[in-house]
């Protein structure tokens, strides 16, 4: 079975559109690679691309890409809402099949000195592989935006970037290349307009107040159909499944006398994220995931 | 999304193993189709080739495969155990991804109008493919085998074929063209050693004695685990879903006082069984497969 790694780099630049259908183009012409959808926002002066394909031909696709960027954007010529560092602001590299997270942290290693190397931006690396422990957090290596680290990098040794030089590169500032889960955005639906409830059930789900480790979750109030729902985000989900968090928040609700309506996946989700909750409830014995037919068809 | 078509033709050949991959060969070298596997048998002197891709190009390759085999196998001179009418003796299209039967059945009768055409050789139609309802049934087509049906197809007009001379081909024999579901092989262990409980289940279950329509089981002993076992094949996992199955079989064993220890799948399932069950186990509103990230891989 192939593996299949997916990348959704962040570039400075949501308003030119001639610029990003560029960037679009340099990820399309690596052959190997499908770009599923590219997004932008005039406010933040942001775009997102997503692709896929197999690690070499991902890994090529976002040097291309960031090249692209450091040629058509001028970061001392840019405002927006949204933090920014870079031209390619940050690339996270995200295990789809067949693949681990080692093998995408080991990417984002080679990218992260690549880029470094021939494009002479200075690289941070960031969530699973980050170096030092506190670039584990984006929002850390971003501190300042382009503006402050300009100055920081050459006066701070903590601000110093993984690899390349330790001066932001002059029109392209600095790049954050990491590797991260999928995000799963998952909903659930309770019986009841009541948002107390809903909101206690968050609490004890989510990560931050006692819950499941790779839990994030909100209590919402959904007013056109008259109930609330636990609104999730799912940041691991081979380490904290589908199929519990629905178990936990079904108990949960039970204690109120609530029961579960429905639940929503909003956006993408991985397969195996379906598979796994599939194997849980029909109890499947030593199930392998190569004998998903589909998992077949990339061999 | 692609549509994603498997194809799984039986060969009259289980015996020279240069005849084998030289249809092998054939099938690999229409671009578009990925062989999955190939497997024969010297007492059935009989082979079975695994192929998919999309629809066209797993047409070509079926016909190409044909091809080759009349090219090479003289049915006069064959023998085994498993009844046969032709050098290609059956060919089935299965419907996997972002296909319908409707589009199988087709493709079936476009090939077999090819096979037809330009091979001379006569062509049945059988199961979803079937313009006669007796010929859904193989076995009705097969009756007599190749030896019987070279004299029947010239005096019964009720075994002329679909397509093509109302003779056998010299060599080649007839082939059978059809359209069928993916058979999913599906196992449910109990929590009891008492045969009779796992007879009773398969038969409340099973379609021939009264139960859902696409399921055909057999209650079996595990010795080794000393336990017994609801054998089944799903023969539509779209109208007979494989979720409903588990909890039928859970709430008759019940009735015994008996659990399901676990399940098997057997070999290959099609990714949409699986998260058919994930669906109704997680209550998932308005789920659209292409929300499936590996689905939009084959876009």
């Amino acid at each position: 079975m192939a593996k299949i790694v997916e990348c959704v780099p962040n570039f400075s630049e949501g308003r030119r559109t001639e610029v990003i259908e560029a960037i679009a183009n340099a990820i399309k012409g690596v052959e190997g690679t499908r770009l599923l959808d590219y997004e932008y926002d005039k406010d933040h002066n942001r775009s997102v691309m997503t692709f896929v394909g197999e690690p070499e031909s991902v890994k090529s696709a976002a040097f291309a890409a960031c090249a692209k960027a450091a040629e058509l954007i001028d970061l001392n010529a840019h405002s927006g809402e949204h933090p920014r560092i870079g031209a390619t602001d940050v690339i996270p590299f995200i295990p789809i099949s067949n693949c681990t997270m080692e093998e995408c942290v080991e990417l984002a290693r080679e990218l992260g000195n690549q880029i470094a190397e021939e494009l002479k931006i200075p690289v941070y690396l960031y969530e699973n592989a980050a170096v030092k422990p506190e670039r584990r957090n984006l929002a850390n290596i971003r501190k300042g935006q382009y503006e402050g680290l300009k100055e920081a990098v050459l006066k701070d040794p903590e601000r110093k970037p993984d690899y390349g030089p330790a001066s932001l590169h002059p029109t392209a500032g600095a790049t954050v290349v990491g590797a991260r889960m999928p995000l799963v955005a998952y909903n659930i639906n309770l019986n009841t307009n009541d948002l107390d409830i809903a909101k206690s059930i968050a609490k004890a789900i989510r990560h931050s107040t006692g819950g499941l480790r790779y839990v994030k979750a909100l209590g919402l109030e959904i007013k056109e159909r008259g109930i609330v729902q636990v609104s999730m985000n799912l940041t691991n989900y081979q380490k904290t499944s589908v199929f519990r968090v629905f178990e936990m928040v079904k108990s949960e609700a039970e204690r109120y006398g609530v029961e579960i309506l429905g639940s929503e996946v909003v956006g993408l989700i991985p397969m195996n994220a379906l598979v796994d909750s599939a194997e849980f409830y029909l109890r499947i014995e030593n199930f392998d995931k190569s004998q998903v037919l589909e998992n077949r068809l990339w061999e």
